[in-house]
């Protein structure tokens, strides 16, 4: 089985316990693709055996975190930086399995006031950032360049920018939305999983549910 | 006026005017938005002051050479390997003329059998090689990775890898192929410029002739 592996917190622990199981011999013939470099590290270290794209273009499954679930399962991805390589990873995937605390569910995408992100080539960032504001000025959108510890901005794994995008009200049309960010020149990916999760495992006070389409 | 300046052989002689004219006093209160670093240092060094889309969102006029012209003025660009931020400039260019000589003309794009260039990331560039190749399966399509003189992957400005996409027969819907390789995750541009030259400039034998919009 080909497996897609996710980033951030909540996919470090799935890629802690696929090393485990592998370990105990409880699981076989799993083949790891890793959506990021930080992944890749940890499922490495746990010699769980990795392939990429280009040799396994077919991921049987992949499980990955969310930033947003909204009710068509619909996502905001990315708060962690990997959005591309995620995106990339999880357009290949057979099925795809989101795993969340009920803390992410919003009733719009953007409507959690936190950040949307938009992966951007380095040349003219601020043009760009100029752009995307503008684009979303219905929903009060605020963005700014994404910086890391040092106050230098952060590179991505694929050497770009991020202008986070952070919306007063959610926003109204995400799918035209997904296509007029893309339709910016120097625009790279952005954070929006539109019609990828097919189901959704939610962790809740009261245990877990599952949301499928 | 703000003047987006172009890339390659051709764009070099109106970036060499450009300076003479400047510098002998015949033109005065130009900005130059130069398309490539190579451009940025010719026009550099010839005291032409410049600028980019981050301060001078709105460009008056660019001027650039083109791969292949179609009858609609539909472009292929990039051979240069500048495609992206010669499509990023001449985008927020009010009007955008191209200058060539009369072999780049052809009846559709794709059509001269040279390099049709997509600019992607490095991450699994095979993977995106391969879904390019397939999408032009009717147009006996053979794509390559630009290799730079010693062999090695070429890199662009923005630290991308390049896709030529070589085709037997001309590009059948040339509007509809460019959102189909956009929409490719790991896709940064690509070398259809459509709707977007409002004049071009043809030298042949028998002298230059115009074509506008």
């Amino acid at each position: 089985m080909v497996l897609g592996l996710g980033t951030g917190s909540t996919a470090a622990f799935v890629v802690a316990k696929l090393g485990e199981l592998l370990a105990s011999g409880k699981l076989t013939n799993i083949v790891g693709v890793p959506t990021s470099k930080r992944t890749f590290e940890q499922a490495n270290s746990l010699n769980i055996p990795l392939a990429t794209l280009d040799t396994h273009p077919r991921i049987d499954l992949a499980i990955d975190g969310a930033d947003e679930v909204d009710p068509n399962l619909d996502l905001v991805k990315g708060r962690g930086g990997a959005l591309l390589r995620e995106k990339m990873v999880e357009a290949a995937s057979d099925k795809f399995v989101v795993v969340v605390d009920d803390s992410k569910l919003v009733t719009g995408l953007g409507g959690s006031g936190l950040a949307m992100p938009v992966e951007v080539v380095q040349f003219c960032w601020k043009y760009n950032l100029v752009r995307l504001q503008e684009l979303f000025k219905e929903e009060g959108c605020e963005a700014k360049l994404r910086l890391d510890g040092d106050g230098k901005p952060y590179v991505t794994d694929n050497s770009n920018y991020i202008v986070d995008l952070y919306f007063k009200t959610p926003i109204k049309d995400s799918g035209a939305a997904g296509k007029e960010i893309s339709a910016f020149e120097g625009v790279v990916e952005h954070g929006l999983f539109l019609d990828m999760a097919t189901a959704v495992i939610i962790a809740g006070k009261d245990g877990v549910s599952l949301k499928s389409k």
